[in-house]
């Protein structure tokens, strides 16, 4: 499954300014895509936004972005200072809600560009990872959301990169004892509602792209003649599956094999290797 | 159509708070009605909402509302002093999102719960009095959209009461023109975001029921162990269908051929009489 | 959840004639039921028929069937000598297609009006007991899916009360493991095109209501004004939670703890009792 | 707004055969198109097909073609000697179910790729010129379902080229005195279940394409080693948008300002005027 991501954290604004306002804007890339392994991501969509509620919320829809009147309607009038957006091209699950991104779990939301390939070889396995305590939880049957459930089995709460590093690492190995070449692809973005952890891994080493915003002052300084920088705080970041909008020099690739953290005061980039399975995952236990 | 409609006025709250915490919620009443017309209300809802935009959000869905994931999170988020909430049981025209209420024309909301007597038959002429530069904005095919409309071009944003009464005039003048006995039944609830404005009326003389609650400070003296009067301000507001709750003596029901105005700051009831229109609508034109 | 079904064998005819003709009929009792735990099912619902294509057809759809324009349309097209039908009230598992019965397994189809109590608790262990080559094809997350899968497993194709009466073994049996006091409550219809199998057991020993049309040539006898009999050929057979129609002494109830075969030439009726697992089977391995 | 449309008459074949099958085919031309005014074509689809019944079967959904499983399940068993199937990109009115083409009225279907200009400017004066008995049967907001409606006031179910031909030249009326350029763009397609009439114009004269498959039985000269034609009959006929497979010379262009009848027996290719209403049509009436 090839989707489309969007996160943003900064100064409140609303989920509209950010999906619809600018030229190749998200929903623009619902519609057509440059750089997406599909042309067209049209099989549901989802937004995930935090407020004063003790949960961030969470609206998913199965028909298209570019022409859900209610997606619009939010939109205009959810304001938040950190949401995720989603869309996603169905190959192989159902479209379905439960099947559509971010998911949500406690304050966390977690949602992927990419795919656990040949799914249905490992995810009887890989589901048995997963603790039993959580498994209950599992709505859908998208590989996202048992990718998902794994990293909250390896602590994603605790240590989300160390989390990812163990869950796609069950995945790898699982994988590869099924015979799947390359089991993991894809980018992630999870959030606790104060920073935001992004992820960038292949196993093949051949990832699908993600962008950061650069420093907004600087682009202030590059653009002056831009309103959209002026309205935009001085720690406003997005991060996206393809660049939006027009201005050159504006974002910054993620390398392959990366992970970043955005928001909460500084932002870093640090090198993301997986971490095999200290024992032996059980293989059609 | 037969359909329930909730409206709230009063200190900020969420959604949720009011269309599931009581019992026998609105919520429930989608599932079982005691005192409607139909037993079940399962085709489609929707919520309209005031918040800080210059215009109110609505969402509007045609799922049922008893287990619609997006309505429970959207409750859950979205807090508002002033909201409508509609339960839909479609006799007639498509369950589609474009026939859900509340409508919207600018800041106004608008909702129903009863009928146009034979819509098929007066529709065409109904349609053709609305004024032409309000045509293009109705979308759907619901009687109570061109109802809405009429009211609009009777002037309902500058005297509610006068311009309801007109509409619901040219309503039974078309309809006694072709043979239809009784031609609107129902109550109906319209608000500006400052106040509401409710109507009880039918050609019969039997019209559907409507509720207000009664002053919260006397509310709360009659029931001083009920937890959720004492976090309601004093000036809420809420008007049903049918009662919530069960709290004897906590509802006032609104008589036949009356409307009220409530919020903003005092509450009236007076006697409606429609207005016949003083031209003939020329019915087949 | 709580769901109604009914299934017919016989001369071909629409499915319109058999869902929305007969007074009280299926599309009725989606409104209202009479005998049923809950009084609304507006969950979704399902048809599947025979034709001369290798598989049966299924059509499913999460909006509530009595207004649903597809179903009427669909109904008034398809032509079939065996089909089943299934309207949902879902309680915990989410509203979707792949939620909806009936559910299909190359030639068979499979569906339920019960639950499986507190399924949340005892899911994992009975995915775990499905067969490791079937587990792939489970798409949602419905109590019965997984059912229908575990009498998959234990050779529903060459044995059906066999292999229910095993599968319905592993749920008790973990159930009972969990805490859970009646961990099966339900009527069962299943079928490869040619026969039905029927079945009508609880845990408890109070099951759901199950009803069969009697001997058309007699029925013909009682009813000699009855032209609906007149067109109806011998051997025709109905299956459902609850009387259709009017006619006194034409429906005959399955009893507790039973099983009948319909259709292909001779019905009977035979004692139900489930079957113990061998082994225990492993809870929370 | 933008569609696809295919239409098909010949042998019965399964509508997935016709819908799947050919490399190129319709639902692929629901992801990318390479002729089309829109990239994507994502808002809803329909197909109408004939069978035994008195009036033409229709199931319309408003979920991207591409990925329906109902569409997929209904074409594998639906089998039709003509149908139609149409892809919708909304553009302007609201994507439910009674704007999905084709629209049907008693034996007749219709189905249209282009659109009307400006249509909330010209609608008022094209419902008005519809006739008052037909009005109500207007279902939805679609511009396609008042052209039907404007050509069976004009005698469709007689005189197809003459009654679409007024229908166009009544919407050209209307729209050059409200100010609109070029009013009309598109191809139609229209059928009693009988013979098809296929039309291409535009007020523009830059009208979308159209195409027919060539003789059958010279095709399978040209392609003697394509299995697919041998299965075919020598009377089949498709209707396409853009031409589907890889054959090439297969295709033949309808062309500008022409209209084609298809079927029983034989085809034939007309040049196509529009005929401007006798009377002046009133404006604003």
């Amino acid at each position: 499954m090839c989707r489309w991501l969007a996160a943003y954290t900064g100064v409140p604004v609303t989920l509209e300014r950010a999906l619809y306002a600018p030229a190749h804007s998200l929903i623009d890339q619902s519609l057509h895509s440059e750089l997406g392994a599909e042309a067209t991501n049209g099989d549901g969509f989802g937004v995930g936004w935090y407020d004063a509620q003790p949960t961030p919320g969470v609206f998913r829809s199965i028909e298209p972005a570019w022409n859900d009147a209610n997606l619009r309607e939010l939109a205009g009038h959810i304001t938040s200072n950190l949401f995720f957006a989603h869309i996603r091209a169905a190959i192989g699950s159902a479209v379905q809600q439960t099947n559509c991104h971010p998911f949500r779990h406690g304050r966390w939301l977690f949602m992927h560009n990419g795919y656990l390939a040949e799914f249905a070889t490992v995810k009887r396995d890989l589901v048995l990872a997963v603790d039993e305590s959580l498994y209950p939880a599992i709505a859908g049957g998208a590989d996202t959301e048992v990718l998902f459930y794994l990293a909250l089995t390896f602590g994603l709460q605790d240590d989300p990169p160390d989390a990812v590093a163990r869950a796609i690492g069950v995945v790898e190995s699982v994988g590869h004892k099924k015979g799947v070449q390359y089991p993991f692809q894809g980018t992630i973005a999870t959030t606790d509602g104060e920073r935001m952890w992004v992820f960038r891994y292949s196993s093949e080493g051949k990832s699908r792209s993600l962008y950061f915003t650069k420093h907004v002052p600087t682009l202030r300084e590059l653009y002056p003649e831009r309103e959209l920088l002026h309205d935009v705080a001085d720690d406003a970041r997005v991060v996206v599956s393809e660049p939006m909008g027009d201005l050159p020099g504006a974002w910054r690739e993620v390398p392959e094999s990366s992970y970043g953290v955005v928001g909460g005061g500084e932002d870093s980039l640090h090198r993301f290797a997986v971490k095999a399975p200290a024992s032996a995952v059980p293989v059609g236990a």
